[in-house]
């Protein structure tokens, strides 16, 4: 088994309804090697939720500190809460030769990619606005009003997501986890660390 | 299906009995729309060569002539016979949004890329010298000198592939195939004509 010099940042945005959190999960299981970006909140957790799996929930003024501190790879603000990706868990985890994934926003996106030069950037698409109708449909969970925003803003997205390095249109889902793969694996190839492929080979 | 702005062009590399020829040919059967690049040569046909397929057979004095008409991607002499690869030709193809595979040398591979900045360079490695001792005399071809000779040719090439962008280590073959398959894949998810996909998504 031959490292990787440093592991692949890898951000993935896209509308909702696009398919993203399946198509994230099924990466994971499948690939293996990829760690979960955990984003800091200071919204209150709902459900289920569980603290440090999927938000690090904090208070007001210890967000602000991290802000002050420049501790963050990317920060914003949802409906007054805020929202933020840890900049040195993560650079630590890449540095170690772990893929870290950054399921995130776009303009989030675009700060991650500000700072992590490195970075992969894929936007997952829906096949058209017509099947992203019926699968926001399909959830039950939003009235026609919501609905309409919602596929206004998968609009607007799909017109600012130019600095993405990679466009999947999630038409069919295995054809659209095959692609999502070969990104990954592409990206462990071109990071092997050459040195030691050498010494392998050669028996340095 | 939404078309490439631009081909692929695939510079494969390996010392003899890296199992290059195996991986070309499968690569093209299964992922499809990739043509192979025909040199042009002066030396003499063999046995069942054929013009135009194997390679394009030519007098020196024509390939000289497109040598200073600077019509060379790339070209080099083996042995006092002259080979080349033409410019025109791959260019045509590749902005047709045609993937083109160049099965070359290390110092070829070199020229291509400084002319083609787009040019993904891939270098495929027998997993050690054992091994690949063993496929050489498994060839029944070679002399004891002549592989002596091969292998100290494998290790020089190993040593000045830097310039090489993907590192394939051929140990499993369904698994080296794989990984060139993913390098073609995300390269083509990369080139996607980002108008074209707003527009069969959006409906433009």
């Amino acid at each position: 088994m031959i490292r990787n010099r440093r592991g692949v940042p890898l951000v993935i945005s896209a509308p909702s309804g696009g398919g993203k959190t399946t198509l994230c999960r099924r990466l994971m299981e499948e690939l293996g090697g990829i760690e979960f970006s955990v984003s800091h909140t200071t919204r209150a957790s709902r459900g289920e939720e569980v603290n440090g799996v999927d938000y690090h929930f904090v208070g007001s003024e210890q967000f602000q500190k991290r802000i002050d501190g420049d501790e963050f790879l990317e920060w914003a603000t949802v409906h007054g809460n805020y929202y933020g990706t840890d900049l040195a868990s993560a650079q630590d985890r890449l540095e170690a030769g772990q893929d870290v994934l950054f399921d995130i926003d776009i303009q989030g996106g675009h700060q991650i990619a500000d700072r992590l030069s490195d970075a992969v950037l894929i936007f997952i698409l829906p096949p058209n606005m017509e099947v992203l109708e019926e699968r926001l449909r399909g959830r039950g969970t939003d009235s026609d009003e919501a609905i309409a925003k919602r596929l206004k803003a998968a609009e607007d997205e799909i017109r600012s997501a130019t600095g993405y390095t990679h466009w999947i249109v999630n038409d069919q889902l295995e054809s659209a986890l095959g692609e999502l793969k070969s990104i990954v694996v592409e990206q462990r190839i071109r990071r092997r660390d050459r040195v030691e492929v050498i010494a392998s080979v050669l028996g340095g």
